[in-house]
């Protein structure tokens, strides 16, 4: 159950509506977001809503039968949009497009994609300045300085940053110069990580894990949300399977399914759902028709050069001729 | 590495093409399909296929180093088309849309099934006769005198028929009233069946295993193209993953990968891919895009009323539904 | 439900017990085994079991809340156990070694593996006439000569012979020459197979699927015991899964939970369960210490000449210290 | 490649070696841990490792062709030894029980559970105090005031304290009360964790991710190695698959498997692994047999009083059971 506080709603109003939950055998969390406070009411026993939207201090009343709560499309019908400023806003119906490499590799890398995107009127770039590597002896990237500088390029023309964070410490460093935090597969369930990005007043992507289910995304998602922000953008970035021919089996049946679960966005990111380049735009195009409200596309000025995940990653030409597909798509109402 | 034979190769030519392998350390298995002769060599020993291709007797050779030989595009570039009759043919380029019943009930229900396609301009119908079922206590199917109703009713109207063969003494009975044999995903690799069916005149819709890879299904269609019968159907229709959200997890990657991997014709089941509803046709619409031959779709006049799969089954008015967005996309030029 | 009827129970009485159980809301399902006979309903409707106990031609009735019946332990509380003849029982509390080369080859080999057997005191040997591949150009076994020649040398020994079954087709010309049919991995839903093993006075060894669940291998085992053969073994092989490090996942746990859910005794196969032969042998032993009635093993002479799955075959030598290990554990009282 | 350092090498010793192997084609990474230091080369060119061997400074060179250098057996075969003190080893032939709650709860069911492992002579108490949790509104454990009323309370009789970091932050407060930090399967790939554990003087047990490969395994083990600490001991505690049965499929394959690839103790957790109490010791023993050096068991004296974890927690009997079936495998030599 989620109660959503009036604005004015007093201490004491807070209290005596949870005591009357905790009589009626429901355990209360207070939540306060950046938007809103609410109580998020967990039990099972049966409860009239009517006499809960009674007390002074509630606004509105949800049953929500959900695991994750905040996060339903039972009590939140409305899709939530996620503005980035200047006009970039993720879920209001459109398709956000969000590309850049893998991994920021030098000034001339960064200027040369901010300057390809700008020309594609493509407002957001991803590029990982912190990398998760499966092997301690891999590039485990830039870091900070490098953020700084891919943060100053973008930022010149006004291309929003979408960028990996690993740890609780890095956020801090790197909040003003990180438009979105993307929380990778890996941490999917780094709680602690997830609670911290809570208290943050910054977009986050959250990834779904190698093998997380969609519920436990929800879950995850949930974090953050209680926690205090509620601009949680969900991504679809291919599963762990036993096939053996693509790096991970893009999975486009989350796509509808979250987006009937939640108000939250969701993306997809055909370059880690395939992992071949040559298919990633068929994969890309399937995933917006799906539904999906953004995309995640690993470009390079040259593939073949990239530092990480080249055989992935879309050369500019082979970018443009996507986005001109999508366009198509648009135009023809498909979505 | 496949040899394909001249039209006029005796014999003699044959056996000294196949001896000159053998003594290069190639193993060759005569292979002769309803439209031509082949040999089919295993080895890995270097050879120059120049002088394979000097013998009297050969057309053409080609090297593949696939595990699968006949059906891979490293031999057969151009994409295989299978004509039904009546001008329905799979692999032409546009989107051909099999839909129907998961099971036969009655003539009625065929009838109206019936009408409802060909207002729809759908030419060919899915409906099982033989069904396949986890419990002995399950419903099986009408069978046999089910299936002669099926097509009795379908031809009138010029709707192919397509319906699942269980064992390979069905074959027979079933040949005369069967346009295309479907190979359901439990029988995805019951090799005897396979055999049975490249010996027949007919096309074949293989469906992948629930945990079968790409590899093995390209494998079980090598089997029946081998056999004789050249006119095979790939189709994807989800694979068994932990997701408990939905029934089977989708796996859209197959599609522009079997593309590329092979010259048969490639289809979608979206029905039992997602297993929900509602979300049937946005899936089918993201095969399409994907790349799909074609779509094998549940409906049904009242899926409430379904014997089976109705959990899946699109009522006639969605149908149309969806047969209005892919005719979008098709006018979009997206497919 | 199940009801098993008495021996002198006449057609009137059943038809009686069936329409009172209709009239309650259970459909019933005659099923006639080699020992018995019962009637199975399905349904859901409160009902009281005393009321159908009265009735003339019960012998007892028992509520099996499982999609499975009558390979329930919830019906069957003694555990099953099957003989193959000169005191060869599996299922009576230690352990059946059945081992063996994948592939039956020729008379040497054969000779040679019922002398070590033997020697041994293993009293079943494995062995495959008729193999499943996944490629159409692959060894396919030596058919049913080779079958009659290992049933001649192995008898002879008074050893048993369990061998895999592909076809229907195929049961009538083995049948003497088998005293275990093998249902493999890829045959585990082949249900026109087992609806046919259903009728055969042998007993069957039926493989989980490559990705099955143990409630689809229950159901699966139904099939034949509801078709008339209650001799049933069910075989855990390994499972599919993403790791790659060995060619399947041995699934342990399955041993314990079929053992607690089904009467029927349960078997492990470690050689297809690891691939590895190196570690076959410990995976042997602690399937025998999670419980397991058997222990399919391959085996041969020289593995690194065997015809097909050397990589996973033991040595006589390696099989002998296995046994010795085996025994240990029995001596040991651990099993 | 791993360089073993002499003790008395000098910076411009190992500054020569690792010249010499750039000028070879091969990165190096200087690796000091608590034992010993060393140069890790990464790289693929042919190298004489004679020469590598004949520069001062190098004690032995071992070629590791792995992708994890540091805790593969192709460098140290002799297996790796892990000393809790008081004579609490594990990896020196052995079995090392690890039991305790799922939770720590209050002194009560500490003291007990304590009282309960002297008896028996189990010498390492698990516990979390801090737990993950799929849903932000689940009890997130006791905190580090529970944790150190766990350490008083287990020191005090000299049993060891083994239980769950969540993050780098904890590390540090958490030291004075943990004798082996425990890494969870969500943070199995939690790089900044791993490299923040290499730096602690303190055994880290480290448990595979839900669906995470051996390799990625033993690759997130040498993140620990390499930062400096090398007692890492390996857990498998079951994996994700599709089967609904039980919580997790344990994959026992991966006992030998590490164990042959990995010179680092390997244990097991049965209680996570199957998570159905009344198959734990089935499994337990089976684990055991498997070649494990230590398990990891959840106990309580009241399972179903417990906070977490209930249904897949022994109770004092059923552990007291158990244990004397470890003894008698023991006293068997099985293991």
């Amino acid at each position: 159950m989620i109660v959503t506080l009036a604005p004015n709603a007093s201490t004491e109003h807070i209290q005596e509506i949870s005591n009357f939950l905790g009589r009626s055998g429901w355990k209360t969390t207070p939540v306060q977001t950046q938007s809103a406070r609410y109580l998020v009411g967990i039990g099972s026993k049966e409860i009239d809503l009517r006499q809960v939207s009674q007390h002074t201090g509630v606004q509105d009343v949800h049953r929500v039968t959900d695991v994750y709560k905040l996060v339903s499309r039972a009590w939140k019908v409305k899709p939530t949009q996620i503005e980035l400023g200047d006009g970039v806003v993720i879920g209001e119906g459109s398709l956000t497009v969000m590309a850049g490499p893998c991994s920021i590799e030098d000034e001339q890398q960064v200027a040369e994609t901010v300057d390809f995107l700008s020309s594609q009127g493509v407002q957001v770039m991803r590029g990982g300045a912190f990398k998760p590597r499966s092997s301690p002896y891999s590039f485990r990237g830039v870091g900070l300085e490098g953020l700084k500088m891919f943060a100053s390029i973008a930022r010149a023309k006004r291309v929003k940053v979408i960028t990996e964070v690993l740890d609780v410490s890095a956020i801090e460093p790197m909040l003003d110069y990180v438009d979105v935090f993307q929380v990778g597969a890996r941490n999917s369930q780094n709680f602690t990580l997830l609670d911290e990005l809570g208290r943050v007043d910054k977009p986050v992507l959250l990834k779904r894990g190698l093998s997380g289910t969609l519920e436990e995304l929800l879950q995850s998602a949930e974090y953050i949300f209680s926690k205090g922000n509620e601009k949680v953008i969900l991504c679809e970035r291919g599963i762990r399977t036993y096939e053996k021919a693509y790096r991970n089996t893009l999975d486009l049946n989350a796509i509808p399914y979250l987006k009937e679960k939640s108000h939250l966005p969701v993306v997809v990111d055909p370059s880690h759902g395939i992992g071949l380049r040559k298919h990633v735009p068929t994969m890309a195009l399937a995933g917006a028709v799906a539904g999906a409200d953004g995309l995640l596309i690993e470009i390079h000025r040259c593939p073949e050069e990239a530092l990480s995940d080249g055989a992935q990653t879309l050369s500019f030409e082979e970018a443009a001729e996507l986005f001109k597909n999508l366009e198509k798509l648009a135009a023809a109402g498909i979505r």
